[in-house]
């Protein structure tokens, strides 16, 4: 089964094979994608490697052994019925491998990937029935009948997953290819049960929203936008069950444009409004931005971790309140980060606001980047930022839940979050820049080659940084159109001092985005950040860290781990009074310890006393927040009790 | 079907129809139940009055109407199979509504309540299989074999409270009951099913442990013992099936006599450990009673809020790690108390130490009170320390989850907090006393009356007190035997500067138990407790309450409600240079509220700015926590920030 649709007489949209992962055809600025980026070395190209050597193929190994994958070949056999592995959703799964293994084919051009791939995907291709539907779970004789279980069988999420790893290909390849061809007609069916005389439905988790408008962009075809509409706008008036977690568990408590925050699940939650903010964008539907806006702002200011996670609760996997971020537990799911850049990166598209850009960049340096192990072969599933006990090595052989323990397990029975890191890493290279007629905007740093039309011509720059580990980024012209045009560089919001040095002269760069004139090829322009580590302090109705205070430096998140402290980390007590020593790259932090009488009951009518004035401080190392538990176990704090002073 | 067990030539154990939910043979102190306390109005005789008026009848309303005691009738009728309502375990919630009923007949005498009584123990007694199984769910045609389930059937938790009612109906009215003959029938095959030579599973909740022992204690029989014991020993061998929770979700991790703290889902570890300790006391088996004690101990100490709850995560239904406490959705379920209070009123009467009958008072005010509305029809299922949003009023005609918003419903799909309060309230009287041939102990301070069995003959006392309103208790002695008897009495101890007025001096009453010689008849000790409002602060490991302080009188923990603060409780900032403010009963506190700006971020490099020493203070009334939202829906805090002095 090898149909293209190249017989279908698509018309490949424009730019099409540029390696976009969302190509909005309106907004403020204009993605670029792998064709027109690479990151080369340096943090992030690390993890690009990482992510080819090992984590993709450590995913493919354990999607085999669970026989994940291997649903699709008893689905063509007709033995899945009885012979059927994993969760509902565990298609998606192989879903979000091939979209990784895309973009990478895409990056590095690697054919033993290609041929990989081919395989899979042909596997997957071999199990499509003959009206476009495929899903291993259900619809066979056997098993439960089609669109039987809109709360929980996952059958929309897995096309939504699908029609993005089909994107990936024909963003990278093009649309003649095998998966591309399996999507298409998933699509169409989706679009003939789901449309305006069809089921009237909508899927329990949000997913298909952004696959559908993304294939739309990809094909030009109205109706795949359309179809995105109707589940957008069906959102949010009880049609799916009222669950022990509530309504906005499946974000149907209220309609999208009406929401002020983001609330529920968080994954589901943050997929539904990136697809909230694709209808918008392409039908310029400024209630619906301005509403998804709204959301995330407020969602930002008082539902976001310092590290940029998002999701508060473990019951639900849920948002918690306004301001209720505990540390301890704080669930704040990898995938959750993702979604949060898909989220964001969207709206930065959309508004040009650096806002959207800073909460990338915290979401990679401080989720994305902790999640997958030294190794690339285990993976935190939640991000929590205060680990009191090391807990026990996870089953090396066994997928786990979740992570309870301080060390990363290889795989999950509900594993989501290694299959969506695979695509994550293969696909940065479009967070780094933007363009527009004007000129070039730089979002993230990493040393890297940005190629981009502007209304005079190409702009062709080299960036080289150290970034994160120093804060000096130049960016050098490599070639540019003989006019005039602009480059934007952001300033994170808190390099407060920045400076930017353009044309001979210095200038503060204050935070937000600083546009100086595009120099002549052979041009350089130089920005440097203030990469003093500093305390930052939470908003005082975040109840859970009162009295307590974080370390960043840079975009990093720091932590003490008690490998360093050799102490409980729940003993330590941080002193103020001066900035965290910088000792190169290393942090430095001045601890007390504090000794405590164990008691009969953990209240009493007096004030607990300070740390002794006589006892030893010493200067104890912190790490960045997604270097730990590298070392082995630990136990581990991002919010560190001050002294009292 | 109306067999008695008077035929099987049991003897009834010494006290049998005393009123004793428990009996130990063995321990430091022996119990005195119904026939010889009563509680005569005041705050706890309130309740009483509530739970006969109101609760019961509320409760078997529910379960009629949800038909759930109706499940026992169709399998009697043979149509359960397919008409079956409610969860796996309702048939418990039947029989906790049975057992609240025995024990307020035995308390009261009402004969209404006796024939409702009657009806629904024949009702169930004729859903009883030949060989004495017993369960709506198993084991009829069309339905799932018995045995088939052991994590999540609960079968054996099902005929644990199943002998429990018996038992409280064999402690009030004897053995010739039909509900007795029906416990004896499905004890008996339990253990000739689980015996040394049978099915050597455990059940995913324990609760069978507590009902055969004191089965064993109602008869004498000893296999009922034995068989406890056999369960209690059984556990943590990881029989279980490892579920996503752990497996310390089924107590199932450890060995009961080699865990160190209670852990995972926080009623099955209660109630497994209050098992245990039956289990210890008959067997004089001093390593597992020395087991329970360091886990009650260090769980009391690292484990349990302030109000007494237990359980910090909603996930899972489980504790947290050693101070692992987070006001905020702390779960501290009603059961859970209600278990803390078996656990620790049995550990109080192996070993005398006051620290139990504290966690008994504790949790009796603050969580037990605090349950139900002021009408009774309406529950707290989860206990949080602090509601950030008043959140949805409750559907008032269908089963709610839990409980997330201020409101309390009037019934869950989970309901077994409901029912548990039936059986406690009607039984609060076995809390308050015990004896032993020295004299008579006071452990709970209400108005009553109290008649217990010295060496000498009998003592009989009057208690009157207006506790916890004020801290004046004044024992009368109504009758004396003619030699040396004793009375002791229980300092709480929060009650620092407690005074005892005892032949004709006063002293001063540590906390502990303080010892008195026992008056001749017509006598008078008084016990003055200090009432004055005091600041309570948190172990500074429990981070989650860092800079933050409750409020305390008595042993009320009290609450600052949106009512009276008239502003969000997140604002609030509470001043403690001076003690809080007693007038008359009401406890006043000076409150400033903060001002705001919203950000963006809710993370800063500078401080946060402290209260604005201009700004506005006011005193404002605090509301025992008990009480919250009872004038309607609002938000609540019990630990609030300091003002920065």
């Amino acid at each position: 089964m090898t149909t293209t649709s190249a017989g279908r007489g698509l018309r490949p949209a424009a730019g099409a094979a540029a390696g976009l992962p969302i190509a909005p055809s309106a907004g403020r600025w204009r993605p670029l994608g792998l064709a027109d980026v690479t990151i080369d070395g340096g943090f992030w190209g690390e993890r690009q490697a990482l992510n080819h050597d090992a984590i993709i193929p450590h995913v493919d190994h354990w999607l085999e052994k669970l026989r994940w994958t291997g649903n699709f070949d008893r689905a063509a056999d007709g033995t899945v019925a009885t012979d059927r592995a994993g969760r509902e959703f565990s298609d998606s799964e192989t879903y979000k491998l091939l979209e990784g293994m895309a973009w990478e084919i895409g990056r590095s051009g690697d054919e033993v990937l290609e041929a990989r791939f081919h395989e899979i995907a042909a596997r997957v291709a071999a199990a499509q029935e003959v009206d476009g539907y495929l899903n291993t779970k259900f619809g066979r004789p056997g098993q439960h009948p089609r669109y039987t279980d809109f709360e929980w069988g996952h059958e929309l999420y897995c096309f939504g997953h699908l029609i993005q790893a089909a994107v990936a290909r024909a963003r990278t390849v093009g649309l003649d290819d095998v998966l591309v061809g399996v999507a298409l007609r998933a699509a169409d069916h989706v679009c003939r049960e789901f449309g305006p005389d069809g089921r009237q439905n909508i899927p329990g988790h949000p997913e298909i929203e952004v696959a559908l408008a993304e294939l739309y962009r990809v094909t030009g075809e109205r109706r795949y936008l359309d179809q995105a509409r109707l589940f957008v706008e069906r959102r949010g008036h009880g049609t799916l069950a009222a669950i022990d977690f509530g309504q906005q568990y499946f974000q149907d408590d209220v309609p999208v444009r009406e929401a002020d925050v983001l609330d529920g699940h968080a994954v589901r939650a943050l997929y539904l409004a990136a697809g909230a903010v694709d209808v918008a964008t392409e039908d310029g539907d400024a209630e619906l931005l301005a509403a998804v806006e709204r959301q995330t702002r407020r969602t930002l200011a008082r539902r976001t971790y310092l590290t940029g996670g998002m999701g508060a609760h473990f019951e639900g996997e849920s948002f918690g309140a306004d301001f209720e971020l505990q540390p301890e537990r704080s669930y704040s799911e990898t995938c959750a980060g993702i979604a949060s850049i898909m989220l964001n990166h969207r709206l930065l598209l959309a508004t040009g606001d650096a806002v959207y850009a800073d909460a990338v960049e915290r979401t990679l340096f401080n989720i994305v980047a902790t999640s997958p192990a030294d190794d690339g072969r285990g993976f935190y599933y939640t991000n929590t930022l205060y680990q009191r006990f090391e807990g026990q090595m996870p089953d090396l052989d066994a997928p786990s839940v979740r992570s309870f323990s301080a060390a990363r397990p290889p795989f999950f029975a509900v594993s989501c979050c290694p299959t969506n890191l695979t695509r994550t890493f293969a696909s940065l290279g479009a967070y780094v820049a933007t363009h527009d007629d004007d000129g070039v905007q730089l979002h993230q740093y990493a040393p890297s080659t940005v190629r981009a039309a502007v209304a005079g011509g190409e702009v062709h720059l080299r960036v080289t940084t150290e970034y994160p580990t120093d804060g000096y980024i130049v960016v050098d012209v490599l070639a540019a159109p003989p006019g005039d045009w602009a480059l934007t560089l952001r300033v994170p919001s808190w390099a407060v001092g920045a400076v930017v040095h353009a044309g001979g002269a210095a200038a503060p760069a204050e935070p937000g985005y600083i546009t100086v004139p595009g120099p002549r090829s052979g041009g350089r322009v130089e920005l440097v950040l203030p990469m003093a580590p500093r305390w930052t302090y939470a908003d005082p109705r975040v109840d859970a860290v009162r009295g307590q205070v974080a370390v960043e430096r840079g975009p990093l998140v720091l932590a003490l781990e008690s490998i360093d402290l050799g102490a409980d980390v729940s003993l330590a007590r941080v002193r103020t009074q001066e900035p965290p020593v910088a000792d190169g790259d290393r942090t430095l932090v001045p601890v007390r310890t504090v000794t405590l009488d164990d008691a009969d009951w953990p209240y009493a009518a007096a004030r607990p006393a300070g740390v002794d004035p006589e006892a030893g401080e010493r200067l104890v190392p912190l790490i960045a927040y997604h270097q730990w538990a590298s070392r082995g176990p630990s136990t581990m704090r991002v919010w560190m009790p001050e002294v009292c002073s």
